[in-house]
């Protein structure tokens, strides 16, 4: 069978390098072409950019010559890891040219013909895509990073108990500001209660996540009520945040662990590569889950969760650690592309 | 003026070392006996620890012999860094025999006739003494790190607007588990979303503190509604806390701010030298406090908040960062010695 | 083809863990037992120990009994991870009671019938087995793991050019000191200017590594001086260490990467499941090589060096860095199990 | 007595905050002006930079109008913190109208006209300041950061012994680096082999540093032959360098340990407020001295040597911690301006 060729929009950036080390060996997926801005087009991909990962940069890829974004791409599927500075037009732009752009980036997340798919959430969310407005093209975009771990670690007991009340107090990774993202100086030792806009994206991004689909196309969103606040740590790899959940019904702790044990993935079933068999796993020990320790469980894509206890203003506490760069950014683009191609929408 | 004689129990532990630290060059108290346990008893201070600060121990009390705690003392005031062990016992042992023990550990906290005390919230409390069962002895507790630094920001608010609901995240430093405390291969890029009994000290400690003196001694507990997640975080001093707070009355925000602004000390009024003039510091920018940049405001003593809003759920939240083992330890402990001594109750 | 059946001694602490993981789904190995002191013999794998890695452990063998390291075991080959105040006498009883032992501990390293092993380095000196007393057992042992990094990296060197003087300068990850190892107190924000040992055995076993086999299974050391300085920085895994070299010869810097570049792996060669291709890999830029990104070149048995340039006092200076607990301990040490195991000495 | 009015040259930037929080409460010195680059010229201190010390900014201080670097100023005396991109020009413009330029820039070290000072080290050298073509005004540089902590350590070792050889390796500390510096990404659990420039600086300033004033104010170098391999690590202040020593004399160990003990220094013998008693201190301690703990000795203006021992390729070799941002920054131009007031050259 013939691998699928696709594009990377925003290929030097952090998020762009992961996306090239996820898909240099992927059985589905092939790294066709590669664009930047105009600073790195036409450049061999490897004297491009300074290679931030510890998986080592793919030979054929670097030896590969930036092309410019905004020009004429021949991949049918291209993977946006661009800045929110040019995503937005640049997406809209390939859409236009009947590119199924697949992107990490914020500009479209609430545009509302637009998608924002966790697979194992609301892959049902992709009808969305036959009524957009960009011919044979169209735009699916990926969660903010937190809001990712948050909401699928969610899904199960929200289908089961109904959530009505989240407050969330995260603890982000480094890698999540990108590169250089933030100076040593200002993160060494210390916390930065602060990250510029991420408040807003968990506050809103799970109410359309968990939206219902309307015969036209349209995301009817869900009214769960939102407090995040957001600090920066110290760690690499690995957003861990405390989680405080009301349902509307009353729920027994067991009844939760039993949601997470039993939740059941779609992509899995129907085969995608990327996904885990089980996205959820809880840890019964008291000071699990931890990031240095679980955030590459199920290569990255399993969300880990602990310490589900009671709570005086809300139903329930607990956390969920889940890795930002793998699920949180390029992994769970991926996955959504593999999903994409088992429901026949590209390929 | 002669200096009050003052001995340290638990001198050779972390916080044993900061009490010595912060009293080598005290205007009020001079070291006069080091206590420890059996193992160090009889040697040379200087070789019978390991000195882990970064202020250098003074060189007349590394050459003190150091007693063994359980043994007749002869100050009339001691420190105690014991651990909770055996800080209970000898805790009461020594206020029997007539000393003021001032302690940092948590054993006697909870003792109906025991004060615990933040200099700046609850002096009043010192009351309780005369009616301890010591004779001239008597025990004081510091409370908990992480209760002091949230509740002495909390002081001029609950005093103005009476506080009904706290809702606490902490991201707390290493130092806080002393030395040699957690293995670098456990917090080393990463975060642990445990802390030993912290979580209910934080939900308790608070009320006693707020509580009401009736007149046969007796705290009447304040009901404040509370609940803790505790962190560890890979920062090596300052203790930083989200807090959401809701009131009794109807608050503006300007008002909170005010509130904090205009909090008089009556440490600070008395003289006491540790005090310092603004025991609160509102910082306007986005993203401060910092435990690397803010932890040494009043020579660890002042305590930070910021990133104060409206909050969905309840009715403000914002930041408030300490450090744990001067504010929060060591350095609150001596404050409250300074306070017995300008009210006459130790000299 | 049926695997071979190993046990590992010490197998509850970090290199023992590190034996289990890349154990536990290996071609040619089975993991049939477990050893370990008599605190943990009895137990449950999962649950007599702290799991330290972030690869997980396996579920089949967390469920194994521990058997008491001392008494008699099944497995012909065991691996070592005992810590060394036990492995002299305990390696001995197995060896004599005919059980290949392979260890990681340092107490049989300088025995003169003992090989001290780098596959790709000296497999020749393999051949002192057959001199030693312990009849059907015997005892090989890995080197410390600063000096394989080292070793394995002069060594196309030392054939090609001929080495007589090694200044070496370290410095050491954290988990390079076990677990617990150091407190986060003593190590974050730091770097420790000493290392227990090391510099002794970093100046002592490359002349036995390096040397000749004579006819009766007597290694005649080579005699290489050596000066090394140790450090332990704050880094989690990956030894870097600053190399100057004097060779008997005149030699052109082309032609030590060209040594590099050329060398050949007779591991590899002779398919052993571990070894890389390439054991040595040279990087031309300025700031590599690097811990976090090039530790786990080769998964972690890749030889990184660089900065090779002229120096003053000696021929040439150069950087090196391996991954110390894969390299330097617990997959150097299977690496020489398969070597063993393709030369039929075990089976 | 009045204080002496200074201006800041490069006020914004790390080193020139460094200043301002040394300069801000100094018994001779008081911050008169300060200036940087257009961008922050007319704009108040306190909203033109990013204040990154845990020292608290002066509110006085903090208030001051930025000048712009290049136009006229008032204060005879400017400390330069000025980037090498620019400081060169700037520096020689202010001497020539009649300033006296104390510098931390790199870019006139090496004239020939120019004194190259560590106060303790080589005073004498300011002689040359009246052979300099600047009329009233005059330039003087303070070496780099990892040479000061060398020289100032080796300085009783090369009067009394005379030092021929010199081999380095540096563990330098981020804040070397300026801010923003290195991205947390580049040196979180890492070291990086690389700091551009460094060696040569450490290779050659020494030999200026020690070199002997001639009749007409020419400095003739010393000639030591110097190697230096230079390593950036994850540690905030304080730079460890190991160094090999090779002497004129046959030395015991015990006559360095004594010449570090008895060395005088003359800034402290005349009275310099920022001088330390004991610029030197050795640690007898196997594992000191180490950054975090004694990298504040003497209020950062102490230099630490530890691990003295005999080496095989030189006669000894020892560890030597200094201050990065106070004794090699800051505080060390400080001291200059200092010995000239204290020899009537500023007034």
């Amino acid at each position: 069978m013939e691998k699928i060729k696709v594009g990377i929009l925003g290929a030097t950036g952090s998020v762009g390098q992961k996306f090239i080390s996820l898909l240099s060996d992927h059985p589905v997926f092939e790294i066709h072409e590669l664009a930047a801005s105009e600073r790195s087009a036409g450049k061999v991909y490897k004297n491009a950019m300074k290679w931030i990962l510890d998986a080592e940069l793919n030979e054929n890829i670097g030896k590969k010559i930036i092309k410019k974004a905004g020009e004429k791409l021949e991949s049918r599927v291209l993977f946006s890891a661009l800045d929110s500075g040019v995503a937005g037009e640049l997406e809209t732009y390939y859409a236009k040219n009947g590119h199924a752009v697949i992107s990490n980036a914020r500009n479209h997340r609430t545009d509302p013909d637009v998608p924002l798919i966790i697979p194992e959430v609301n892959p049902e969310h992709l009808e969305m895509i036959k009524y957009q407005k960009y011919g044979e093209g169209f735009i699916v975009t990926n969660p903010n990073c937190s809001t990712i771990g948050a909401v699928l670690a969610l899904k199960p007991l929200h289908d089961k108990f109904g959530i009505k009340k989240l407050n969330i107090v995260t603890m982000q990774a480094m890698s999540g500001a990108g590169y250089p993202g933030l100076s040593s100086m200002d993160i060494f030792d210390n916390v930065v209660p602060y990250i510029s806009g991420e408040e807003d994206k968990i506050e809103t991004e799970p109410n359309k996540i968990f939206g219902k689909l309307s015969e036209n196309g349209i995301i009817e969103h869900e009214n769960i009520k939102i407090s995040a606040q957001c600090n920066r740590v110290n760690v690499i790899d690995g957003h861990l945040e405390t989680i405080q959940v009301t349902f509307d019904k009353k729920v027994e702790k067991v009844q939760i662990i039993e949601a997470w044990h039993d939740f059941e993935s779609i992509p899995y079933k129907e085969g995608c590569y990327s996904a885990p068999k089980n996205p959820i796993r809880y840890f019964h020990e008291d000071n699990y889950p931890q990031p240095r320790i679980h955030r590459n469980l199920g290569n990255g894509m399993t969300v880990s969760t602990g310490r589900l206890r009671e709570c005086k203003f809300f139903d329930y506490k607990f956390v969920v650690l889940s890795h930002n760069t793998v699920r949180g950014a390029a992994g769970g683009t991926i996955l959504i592309a593999e999903l994409l191609e088992k429901n026949g929408i590209i390929k």
